[in-house]
């Protein structure tokens, strides 16, 4: 028999009772009832209920002593609790264990914060004493859910025939992008290794390699500030990248991955049947004034410029007669139709900067359907009935609008729509909605510096390839280029990649870069693709926000075993620290202290 | 259909001939037979043939411009190949296909290293192009190994019930150890991150966080120069760590996960059947000259001290009498029983600075078995023969001697009895033998400072515990610290780690540590340990060098999809490289180019 234990704390049933069992873990609770002593035995399986009586004098007197978090090891016999006493929350609730022996295998200091009950304690306490905390049952569970959930992602891309291969984390800093982390070299004084930002150079580089399915939960390092969904430091990406592919073929060999892989831990929740949504980005923008909708929300704006043309309401009429460009969007709110809910929309705006949010509200007056609120009496009772009806509102509900050029008004008027769907309660439970978001615009208009340049991904393949870039208006021009979202949160943006030199020159042209200063920022992967490079494409899940979506949590440290706070630090290793002159001096740097900042 | 390929190049059999295909691929091979071309496609998956005729004249005139290495799609007819046309050592030899379409996807510039063939090629080419090199069928064959084994060594934990957790990358310097990477800290001037030269401190937290079976393919960093078996930088371990575990307890659930991987990538050979045998460090030394012994060398060394004590071999008999602690150890040679393999080991010894290697060998002599060799001489037939017996020797072998104090002799020992099994071939072929290593000193004597010192982990627990340290004489004490050696490969240490505090403070008295220092430099740790630590241990089996045996190289870089070179350099990512002045400036600081040595 195992030295420590014959089961673990989560394993005895009642079909144990009667067996000499040996268990060890923590002492999770300690309760004196009456002469006898129950501990629950905690480990990282479960816990089991412990009696200790007085006839076993000398277990009892240890019993006695020890202390919650204390480590024992205790043998005794599976005895059945009485009905009364059975507990149906614990998996073990309807036996407990009569010890005879007890051994303590380590003792505990007075705790600096307590594990049973999980009170809420301060965030720098929970951090210097990560393995204390990471007892809380809580943490516990989402920390094992993270590691089942990657294992699984593992398991599947596995088994869709991805090779996973790890890629450099000592590589060289990237002229695009985000801050590095900087290494610095000890044999090549002055030069500096960087912390991968992303393999996403290294996974296309395997592809014109020649493998053709390539995974790696991968990490990443931005040296950037912290925000609650976003370490400061590291975090992991299931990225992934296929040659000889199609946009369509990487959706085809994702979306089962990801739908089982949710419906796997999902708890229940429906998980978007695949394939997938896709909706173009244009589209996304009017309908969810947002390139990452959630779709949980069923409010779709729409446009109703032609209402307030020519009408009555003459701030709307006057703005759209000036400017060809203008437009009135309806943002619905069923089961907003009252006064109250939208004057508190309006005085939101006001909040939020705007000069207010207009609105129409429909009611039965005198068992007639009217439109009620100051646009209303603007307009007219004809256009009101037309809205609704173009609109398919009804009684009770609402509608508003924001007016303007779009490009000024769109992500207010997603905020807006956000709003209404979590005042109205409108967002869908229980359920996790996919989507992709495609065609994505491949260049956009700098108004600044009145020229043409990426929207996104300088790398993505123009669609219509060189014949697009030569002919076509580049600002009608879309990319091979896509996110995934789930519940309004961005798991990803992903490309069909440009894997043709000479379409990468000319794309760039069109962007002002001269050939040279290509090859210069851009030669290492430029002078790949010149030696016959396949059709690839991929993109990258965040693991981080898969996880915190699963589990239903909004900060990343209630899913990582050891995040840093928030300034970076790792209160309880005490990194980053002070190191010795030896260690810089071989290293060929000095530490320079900023100038004070003079207050 | 797949705008690229209906099948893979590996892909295509008997049993599709007729059916019209699409493939992509790169042009492996081009050869012209008489109006007909043939080119080998080539894919991730394999090879297949394509044959283009002039009838389907735009494809042949296409055929005719592709080179070496273009990326091709081509579109045909599956057709069965004449018997004497066959390829049997080709997955697809038996088909071939008729193409009738050809569209160049990429083309490919004249190469800078060869793909077909694999000729012998520099290394810094190879490592420039490395996209180029990763084509080769035996690096290409080897990096996929890689990953399948990692893959199944993952799976196989998993089923074992152990989790995979990441710990961070960006963490603190350790005070012991090799030279840490470092990481200057933005946000904190002055102060760095190091990455980790292994998640030693992190997997042992793990355990006193309450987790129980801990695993991770972890990726580890030193800051050490480069050797064939060893990338300057970054490398791998199949971390492990488990709690409530005795010695055996770790051999036991480690043992199956080992056997069955090894046993999956074999290729047919031979796995030590589990339980592996235990060897006590002591036992390996005095046996096999080393605590890593290749076991398929069937050589054992023995004692022979008594068989030379007041013989006629003045040199040995004059040692042993003057000093207790001499001693003079045999290494049979079954087979080297002849004068000129005598000699030339006794030549090879020389080269090694070594006085020279005494033996005997047995002959045949008109029928009578004799020992022969100067030192059969000095001591005489009868001692010959006892020698011969004890060491169940027979005619045509041989055995050599090593005399003096174990501790100098004893490397030498162990490099003779391996040059003599290669020599005599007598190393077992087709075969993966594992050992454990246990029973290691916890303490040696430090002759230089005349103090008594660890002998290799101050963490690991001494056998006996606290009794052992507060009563037995500290260099007769062993600690629960093992390896696991494959074919003479260190694959891991590993032990049963000190959780209680006293212990270590006890354990490192005896070392000359006064407890403040302890502290200091290991407060983290037993700080950690003293809130409730269970009783854990484990192990670290090195991912590359596991590789490395399983694909039978010998070099790190055939087994490494983006290794460094042995200056540390990327030499296709450039890395290290300069940075920009900004760069340093928001990490406070400088670089200071070191002094010119003198020359």
């Amino acid at each position: 028999m195992n030295l420590y234990r014959s089961h673990t704390a989560g394993e005895l049933r009642k079909s144990h009772v009667g067996e000499s069992v040996r268990l060890s873990g923590w002492v999770h609770r300690k309760r004196d009832h009456g002469g006898l002593l129950f501990i629950d035995l905690r480990d990282n399986y479960g816990l089991t209920q412990l009696v200790f009586d007085p006839d076993h004098a000398a277990a009892f007197a240890m019993a006695e002593k020890v202390r919650a978090e204390y480590v024992i090891k205790v043998e005794g016999k599976v005895v059945a609790r009485s009905d009364e006493t059975v507990n149906p929350g614990l998996a073990t609730g309807e036996i407990e264990v009569q010890v005879t022996s007890l051994e303590v295998l380590s003792e505990a200091l007075e705790l600096p914060l307590p594990i049973f009950g999980e009170p809420d304690y301060p965030e720098d306490i929970r951090l210097t004493y990560r393995f204390l905390d990471l007892r809380r049952e809580t943490l516990h569970k989402n920390i094992l859910l993270r590691s089942k959930i990657i294992a699984s992602a593992r398991r599947r891309m596995t088994e869709a025939g991805f090779n996973e291969f790890q890629t450099p984390i000592l590589t060289a800093s990237s002229p695009e992008g985000a801050r590095d982390f900087l290494v610095p070299s000890r044999i090549h004084p002055g030069k500096f290794y960087a912390l991968p930002q992303a393999p996403q150079q290294f996974k296309q580089l395997i592809m014109v390699a020649g493998f053709d399915r390539y995974f790696q939960i991968a990490p990443c390092f931005r040296d950037e500030d912290g925000r609650a969904d976003r370490s400061p430091g590291e975090f992991y990406q299931l990225d992934v990248e296929m040659s000889f592919v199609s946009q369509d073929d990487v959706f085809a060999a994702i979306e089962p991955i990801l739908h089982g892989l949710f419906e796997e831990f999902a708890d229940g929740k429906v998980v978007t049947p695949y394939p997938f949504p896709r909706i173009p980005y244009a589209t996304s923008m009017r309908k969810y004034g947002s390139d990452k909708p959630d779709l949980r929300n069923p409010i779709e704006m729409s446009d109703a410029t032609h209402i307030f043309r020519g009408s009555g309401f003459k701030v709307f009429a006057g703005m759209i007669e000036k400017d060809l460009k203008v437009e009135v969007w309806a943002i619905p709110a069923p089961g907003g139709g009252n006064r109250a809910f939208c004057d508190r929309m309006n005085g939101w705006a006001q909040g939020e900067g705007q000069p207010g949010l207009g609105y129409i509200f429909y009611r039965s007056e005198n068992g007639t359907l009217e439109g009620a609120g100051p646009l209303a009496k603007n307009i007219g009772p004809e256009r009101t009935e037309q809205l609704r009806v173009d609109l398919g509102l009804k009684e009770g509900d609402a509608v508003f609008f924001v007016a303007g050029l779009p490009k000024n008004f769109t992500a207010f008027a997603g905020a807006a729509r956000t709003r209404i769907g979590k005042e109205l309660n409108l967002i869908e439970e229980g359920i996790f909605k996919f989507c992709w978001i495609v065609d994505f615009p491949m260049f956009e208009w700098n108004e600044d510096e009145k020229r043409v340049d990426f929207s996104h991904n300088p790398f993505s393949m123009p669609q219509g390839g060189l014949e697009a870039l030569e002919n076509q208006d580049p600002l009608t021009i879309n990319a091979y280029q896509y996110d995934i979202v789930c519940n309004g949160v961005e798991l990803s943006s992903g490309a069909i990649r440009n894997h043709k030199p000479e379409i990468m020159y000319k794309a760039f042209a069109i962007a002002g870069y001269e050939k040279e200063t290509v090859e210069t920022k851009f030669g290492g992967m430029l002078n790949a693709f010149k030696y016959g490079a396949p059709p690839h494409g991929g993109l990258a899940p965040g693991i981080d926000r898969m996880v915190m979506l699963l589990a239903g949590v909004e900060n990343l440290r209630e899913v990582t075993m050891f995040p840093m706070n928030q300034q970076a630090q790792d209160l309880l290793m005490q990194a980053p620290s002070e190191v010795t002159p030896k260690q810089l001096k071989e290293l060929s740097i000095r530490v320079v202290p900023p100038l004070e900042k003079k207050g």
